[in-house]
């Protein structure tokens, strides 16, 4: 139950013990053919999904290089772990931010965006989580969309590492220009493969720029794609479970998978509550995942331990400045409603053996009550 | 036959279908350190290797990144496709490099490195390939070690991809200072993992180097692995095939193995030569990788394709300007004496199907020879 990796269907750990295949031959052609379809409707984008055999970092990481100049200037949100990270791979390649610092648990605000864009002028791009895993804040992606699409000379860059397959993020329809994405989340893969779609407008700012890369290289991949190859050797086995979770996507239906993880989330919340717990973002909680502050005189970690060594169920705990006030119950990919059920109860009765004055049920029974119609 | 991805043993692919673990739990921990010693078993060295989420050519830029600073001078070896690679990592970088050209097919004399150190003076590293995969050529490495440990101020960058686990390469008793590996060659695992050791003398390097760099970033990921942790979310399920494929060095021996891939490789040679073919490398060839020239009158694409389509074995066609004239048949990773004999015949069958004067047997009967003793 932690924000990644998340468990991974039967079905795609067969798909992916199958004897190699090799990346030039056309049965790995056809098998990409089928990916890179998959990609855009998963995406809800006509445009090409570029494919990194690398970790989502890696993959923000060249959302970065393959954008930007030495010397531009760039919006991000410091809310949480992963906006941090935007701003540190700014740093690293001596591209100008600008921070919106805003205290973690909760969301940016659009007017925040919008004044930000306003006395810098020159800003290249604006750089945002759609779930911030490290507080369980959903930022207002849509509405940072609306603002940015009207500058002609900036760009929205989109992690969405932990929100792709969980919240809706219609990448042509709201006009997000550069959107990243990791296996491990809702697409109920290992960890290994990123994802990235680029905009018309972002593919302007890729043919002007000029940060070093190589490795990860847009233009190179995408080039390769239209042959159904990559620029270097792909994670293999990798891409073949994609085809795989790709057509479980497929079949669930995106609609049907986004009202899931919502009430998924809505139980895991509530359920929270009702057994006395407290909510770290109330106000703007992410439906991939839900952090729940530790009670005043519990330690976080001594709830995540108790959770995995005596009933086997592995949450995440705090992060940085977090570590040991939080934990973390993901509720994306390949989860059902009796795993939050289960991993409320484990809460339950880790929190009564820790001496907690919880009523055993309490949180259960609320989620059930929410849960006992889910499609 | 291809040189990567080589066949994955079923003991691995088993290994890889369990449920997913998550990286930063204790039993992703224990996985972790199994590997880190495995890997040092593989590379002959006492020092921490590094992995990386990426394919091989990821870490071949995160050699460059993390070592050097922005214009410094290298030098390259641009005898083949990897070669190339070096030079181009190293432009894209802003780093000058003293290009040493040798004709595709031929080795690099040590002669020739000592020559270009013994005139640019200022050169911080030299790149080469253990072996060029695009040629079939093994380059002197440890010759060249020899010249470059002299040099204070020069470190030897060496591209093992697919060459670690296949020729012996003992790190530290050689003095390589940098060497990048690839799961998917002697590793017998799937593409998606990358590997990278760092010698005393480069980690110097790494303290001093300013190129902008990130997700590949040795400081951070050696840091980490001292807790057997990743800097980033590692491809948890290679990580843990990469375990028993390990396991699986070690149970063979590494000197077995290198004696076993020499054979191998000997027989495939001979075996072409047999059926009156001519190498393409004969002067130095690789014990990875065996490339051969297609008959004047025959297109190399049409032998890859006959293979394939006919008797269903994939082997690689040349690249770039070699593209038609040879073929590649590999000898690395999880391949055995019928593996070779198998692809001998399928060439005969594929050659006389094409109308090429061959007498089916001829190159068979020799390999045999070589191999009926083959521990």
């Amino acid at each position: 139950m932690t924000p990644g990796p998340t468990p991974v269907p039967e079905r795609v750990l067969t798909a992916m013990s199958g004897p190699i295949i090799h990346h030039r031959a056309p049965r790995f052609e056809a098998i990409l053919a089928d990916v890179r379809e998959g990609l855009k409707y998963l995406y809800k984008t006509k445009k090409e999904v570029i494919i990194h055999a690398s970790s989502g970092t890696g993959a923000m990481e060249a959302a970065v290089v393959n954008t930007l100049s030495p010397g531009d200037s760039v919006i991000t949100v410091r809310g949480g772990k992963f906006g941090e990270r935007w701003a540190e791979i700014a740093a690293a390649y001596g591209v100008n931010a600008v921070n919106i610092d805003v205290p973690w648990g909760q969301a940016v605000k659009p007017a925040q965006i919008e004044e930000a864009l306003a006395s810098h002028k020159d800003v290249k791009a604006v750089f945002i989580q759609a779930s911030e895993t490290s507080t369980g804040v959903g930022h207002p992606v849509k509405e940072i969309a609306d603002i940015v699409r009207k500058k002609a000379d900036t760009i929205l860059v989109v992690d969405a590492i932990s929100a792709l397959g969980v919240i809706p993020l219609p990448v042509d329809e709201w006009g997000l220009d550069v959107v990243v994405a990791g296996s491990q989340k809702g697409l109920m893969l290992p960890p290994g493969l990123a994802f990235v779609s680029v905009s018309d407008k972002a593919w302007e700012f890729v043919s002007r720029s000029t940060l070093p890369k190589y490795y990860f290289n847009f233009k190179k991949e995408e080039k390769n794609l239209a042959k159904n190859q990559n620029a270097y050797t792909p994670a293999v086995s990798l891409i073949v479970g994609l085809r795989e979770a790709l057509a479980i996507v497929k079949e669930i239906g995106l609609e049907k998978l986004f009202d899931r993880f919502a009430v998924m989330a809505d139980a895991t919340r509530k359920g929270a509550v009702g057994m006395g717990l407290e909510l770290f973002a109330p106000d703007s909680p992410s439906n991939s995942i839900t952090a729940i502050k530790a009670p005043s005189d519990i330690a976080g970690g001594d709830i995540v331990k108790g959770l995995r060594t005596v009933y086997g169920i592995t949450v995440a705990g705090g992060q940085d400045t977090l570590k040991g006030k939080i934990f973390r119950i993901a509720h994306m990919g390949w989860v059902d409603r009796f795993d939050i059920i289960m991993t409320l109860a484990a809460v339950e009765m880790t929190l009564k053996n820790l001496g907690f004055d919880v009523k055993l049920g309490s949180g259960v029974s609320v989620a059930e009550d929410i849960l006992k119609n889910l499609e």
